[in-house]
């Protein structure tokens, strides 16, 4: 790594909205929800994922996906994005073609244990359902240009990443991808479980760089234990310019919670919660590397997300603050 | 950076009891201190600080540091250290020299303006008292082999920091030491107010290691702004070997104290914590270097932590967990 090889820009995709509100423990207003992704769209952000098209059966935190979708501000500077699994899923989207951005996603898995216990199926199957899914999503003429990887870095299944498993599970989704003959423009790395640390980052982004150099490379991380930014900052001094974030770090373990049962659940895996939107928007401001985003105006945002969800998130930039009201005072 | 530069080992001094204990607003109970110190010995810690012999008075949670002293268990693996500022506290010190590894530090200051409104003083009036400082410990036998440099990396009062004020601080300590004829071993660098981001951590690095190469760097880092694990990575990948940390970042703003002041705390500066001690040990285990420090005993303390001080600490590897207990069950 030398002192010429970080990105002059990224894109940061906040997923502040969609993740955070799945994850809470009381219902949340629509009006806030609402609220805050209109708050968000303000701020200099260029995409916002706003909800999740799943079972309100399963998710009750988005039972009101439609009516979060219907009501909010659209900004044409922001591309509003959603998420979704199934084909029913993709034809809620869908009705709101007008507001969201649509694009398909191949979802492949790096941990054949993890894909087991958590999608219920064997690498195989998953890359069978990823065929259908791709081709529901081409009969609507949504494109499928992108690949996420999830348990690129680790899993609490599996253990340890391997570049081979990583890779591998690229490769996958791109042996998809050409049979459909469609197009992939975009891998996303997933640190599902907060396994990554900066050299691995290093290591399996590089792996994939140099397989598929013409790709943009995205990480998802979480901060699980604490590396996230430093993972984040591993991805920029590797070149990559396109992050997930959360407002706040929403999503994360809610201290709240954590209090409530404090005697056995320190060694648990809590939710782990994805990097705060404004701390890698203070690292990459602070390194010269330009987001777009007005990082005091997304703090008055991270604000307002604690008070709706009543409680601290884990940003430590939410707590202390951005360096630029100092330096105004100081007229540099 | 390439990827052999990272140390083979660190060594890292523990703050958490010193700086923990004097920040937060209720009287903790000697016996709890006694109880942290001697958990955190057991830990495979080699160095920890374990008081501050300062003016009741001024710093309440203090008041106790004879007794404290003079209760802890001694491990011989162990070297117990403290803080001092005056005469008074260096004498205090100085009667617990069989428990406490007693060593001089020169402080210097990397912004006129903090020096003013920290210590009350100019560079130039801190430089006579920093000599008169040496000259008291030595004629008491006590070595000054230590420079501390605060403001290194930035101040709220002056702004970013400049290669030349940093390397300017550490020359000034130079002198000092050169006049009173002794030998600096260590150099500290300290972020004390959190303007460090990882690239100014290599930048000012470098320019004091290119000016005493044969000086051990160590680096006092704060975790305001939640970039403090990416600088420690930016300064293990410049070879620093040394680190002060606090057990689950006690110091730290406590959450308790932000959400009874919601409204109107965020943009105030708060007080800014070290960072944790487990987030550094999984940084660097993750990474290869050896600490000596069982990570999973850590988390027991930094729970330990919390119990005693009565809230959340801010570090997300005392919530998340390490990983070997992921590794140790699958047989890894």
């Amino acid at each position: 790594m030398n002192t010429n090889d970080l990105p002059a820009s990224i894109q940061i995709t906040e997923e502040g909205p969609r993740e955070g509100f799945q994850i809470e423990p009381g219902p949340i207003a629509t009006t806030d929800k609402v609220r805050l992704i209109n708050a968000l769209s303000e701020t200099g952000l260029r995409t916002i994922q706003v909800c999740s098209f799943v079972s309100g059966r399963l998710v009750p935190g988005w039972v009101d996906a439609d009516d979060v979708v219907a009501a909010l501000r659209k900004r044409d500077s922001v591309d509003y994005t959603a998420l979704w699994f199934n084909a029913k899923g993709m034809h809620r989207a869908l009705a709101h073609a007008e507001t969201l951005t649509l694009t398909g996603c191949i979802h492949t898995v790096a941990s054949d244990a993890f894909c087991q216990s958590n999608l219920n199926r064997t690498l195989d199957e998953n890359t069978t359902a990823m065929r259908a899914h791709t081709a529901t999503h081409q009969e609507q003429g949504i494109e499928v240009k992108k690949i996420m990887v999830m348990a690129a870095f680790g899993c609490n299944f599996s253990g340890d990443a391997t570049v081979d498993k990583t890779v591998g599970a690229v490769d996958t989704g791109m042996a998809i991808a050409n049979e459909a003959q469609t197009s992939i423009t975009e891998i996303a790395l997933a640190d599902t479980m907060g396994w990554a640390n900066p050299r691995l980052i290093e290591r399996i982004v590089g792996a994939v760089r140099e397989r598929w150099p013409d790709i943009a490379i995205k990480l998802h991380l979480h901060d699980t234990r604490g590396l996230g930014i430093a993972n984040a900052y591993a991805g920029l001094g590797m070149g990559v310019t396109r992050f997930d974030t959360t407002v706040g770090g929403l999503g994360g373990c809610p201290f709240a919670a954590k209090q409530s049962s404090r005697t056995d659940d320190v060694y648990k895996p809590l939710p782990p919660g994805n990097i705060a939107t404004e701390e890698l928007v203070l690292l990459a401001s602070e390194l010269g590397i330009e987001t777009g985003v007005d990082i005091d105006a997304l703090l008055d945002v991270g604000k307002m997300a604690e008070s709706i969800v009543g409680h601290s998130l884990p940003s430590a930039t939410l707590r202390g603050g951005s360096l630029s009201s100092y330096r105004n005072a100081l007229g540099a």
